[in-house]
């Protein structure tokens, strides 16, 4: 029988349910909803096999099939995958909890989860022949997307807020990407971005304006579950800016419940962890809406998550409310606590977003949302070290011949 | 038949052959030599099979049998390897090469190839139930152990010189381990740690004063090797600081031909990478020397290998004649050069010792050392974005209205 590469089928609109042809470029849908990437289960359920999976190559590709990319050959690839899944007994006792892992996307190439969207994204527009590409991004997306451009000869221009972290601007300039700094936050580099595409013609990769990045941010939760031999977490808590990853979490579940790779009686609860400074999602949870309202963009060292408005915020609301899942606010404070303490206690110096998760889940605990037995899967999105400036403290300086 | 966790035999010392036992800590030989790890190959050539390797979960731990630690139980684990192989195909366009790859040792935890020696260092300080160790270290080496101290346990005392890049102090210190800044270079920072071990009793866990992180090191060749299909390149090249890598990297090759694993008809000629600034292995090579001369450690964007001195010598240059390599340093502007290049040509923002690595790939092409028809394989050992002072350049600010 013969065996596709990918078994993608065509593109739809998750709100209004139109179809759009995935063989050339799109961006979202007529009605202003991201696109989703609908694949040949039926094909898949036969010819897709975990057991085969399993024995690739570790990086996101052992699941090609599931993912977009056609051919071999247009797969533009820095070696992404698979992320170490780590029990963090420590943190877990201090929660007073049985079970409680890290799937650290940190170590990744360039440093950041992005890497799997920008594989993904940039790898179709490989495929399409697009020469220039733009977008705005807080941060890690910036870099990762240039970085994956230069290796795929795609020119990338990139909008990031003035305010980003200098490491992550240096290695999104170091790409040799046309950098624009924005003298202001999320919504006025998108701004930028969508006029500077408009003017020059180049494709707009932002944020839910191309539909390849939820494939690519998928596959944290296609390893988390391999990782976990198939048997899916009680509960999965991701930080959530505009939520890429987190709807992207929630695709993965859905597609390996579809193909009976896990099992469909027990679907992880998803939690959403935003910063008290800018959370959209979490005000609209409490409030039991659909959709979110606009949110000011404040300084918060999860930078990254600061996202005031978000086309796919329907979708995150939505798996929220289909887990049974929760979306919960957490404070600088509590924030930079966790961060310092995660890195004594466990070794792992994880990203502000991912120590926002750690604090997330110790309240939603302390509420015993959360129960002592559950097994529970924290994300952290990037490494730490890519934004040091928020770790406090002064070292000592030793002269030759001083007292240690 | 039963088979062992780990095949650790003895210590022995490369210069006299004294044997030491593996079952207590132990630091240098008497006569001052590093000493190496022996393990039963005899018993390994008939029970290690690499079919069994191959399928195991992709992390350095998969070779348990030809690693150190005696039981799983005292695995002290970030999740570290395996590190991606990646093609370089622009820069061996512009190399006029056919076959030029990139092993990525920056995607590890820590983001540095520092995770492997500090995973397999503290499991054995963890094993030994060792309550503190201290280390001089120039700066990845530091942080990383500090990690791994801080996941296991173990008090970590530093000393690492002032010098040493910025957002490694800060990660450093995120660990909780306590850092001395040392007003001096790293031979000053050594003496430090060895009068802080003798004076407080901790254990000396600096470069050669253990001799597990060159097991830990080693793990980069086996991996490389699998990657391969178990066929070596013609050249590996290096970044030779203290040089605990490069003995690794020879000490991998021969134990993989031992145990029938490669074909040793054909072994790589290993390549040795230093900077103009502070070359005593590349002064050596040139006069044909089994020894360095102390040489000043003068300032290079390559930090990490600035290394006037190292009790390692004798088996850099030792390995370097036994495989009919080379030694060769790079001058500043070369690096630096490189660095950007291969950031916008391949999208790897590498560190300043990976780039100067390709400096010398470089180099000894021009001469026509390396052939075009070569496989070399280059080692990157730490991700960019941990050092990103040394990349130039300014960004334009948009005000939002502003033409792009």
């Amino acid at each position: 029988m013969y065996q596709a590469y990918s078994y993608l089928s065509h593109l739809y609109c998750p709100r209004c349910s139109r179809e759009y042809d995935a063989s050339v470029p799109q961006h979202k849908c007529l009605c202003g909803a991201p696109l989703l990437t609908a694949y040949d289960m039926d094909a898949l359920k036969i010819q897709f096999r975990k057991e085969a999976v399993m024995v690739r190559p570790p990086s996101i590709w052992r699941y090609h099939e599931l993912l977009p990319v056609r051919t071999e050959k247009d797969i533009v690839s820095l070696g992404e995958g698979i992320t170490p899944l780590l029990p963090m007994k420590k943190t877990a006792a201090r929660y007073n909890m049985d079970d409680l892992r890290l799937k650290d996307d940190g170590v990744l190439p360039a440093g950041s989860a992005e890497a799997r969207g920008a594989a993904v994204g940039i790898s179709k527009l490989n495929e399409y022949n697009v020469p220039d590409m733009v977008l705005a991004a807080n941060g890690h997306a910036g870099a990762a997307w240039a970085l994956y451009g230069s290796r795929s000869s795609i020119c990338s221009h990139v909008a990031m807020p003035v305010e980003a972290p200098l490491a992550v601007r240096k290695e999104c300039a170091a790409s040799g990407a046309d950098l624009q700094l924005i003298n202001g936050f999320m919504q006025e580099a998108e701004e930028a971005a969508d006029r500077a595409s408009e003017r020059h013609g180049w494709f707009d990769a932002s944020t839910f304006k191309e539909p390849y990045r939820i494939e690519g941010e998928k596959t944290t939760g296609l390893e988390l579950a391999e990782q976990l031999q198939w048997n899916l977490p009680d509960v999965i808590a991701c930080p959530v800016g505009a939520g890429t990853s987190f709807i992207g979490l929630y695709k993965a579940i859905h597609e390996l419940i579809e193909l009976g790779w896990v099992r469909s009686a027990k679907i992880p609860k998803l939690v959403a962890v935003q910063t008290e400074s800018c959370a959209p999602i979490v005000h609209a949870f409490e409030k039991k809406w659909t959709h979110t309202v606009e949110t000011p963009e404040l300084y918060s060292a999860a930078f990254e998550i600061s996202t005031g408005t978000s086309a796919g915020d329907f979708l995150v609301l939505d798996a929220i409310y289909k887990t049974k899942g929760a979306a919960v606010a957490v404070c600088e404070e509590d924030l930079l606590a966790e961060q310092r303490l995660i890195t004594r206690e466990e070794g792992i110096f994880s990203s502000p977003e991912g120590a926002a998760v750690f604090a997330g889940v110790r309240q939603l605990r302390e509420e015993n949302w959360i129960q002592r037995e559950d097994r529970v899967v924290c994300i952290n999105t990037a490494m730490g070290v890519k934004t040091p400036d928020i770790m406090e403290g002064s070292t000592p300086i030793l002269a030759p011949g001083d007292d240690w």
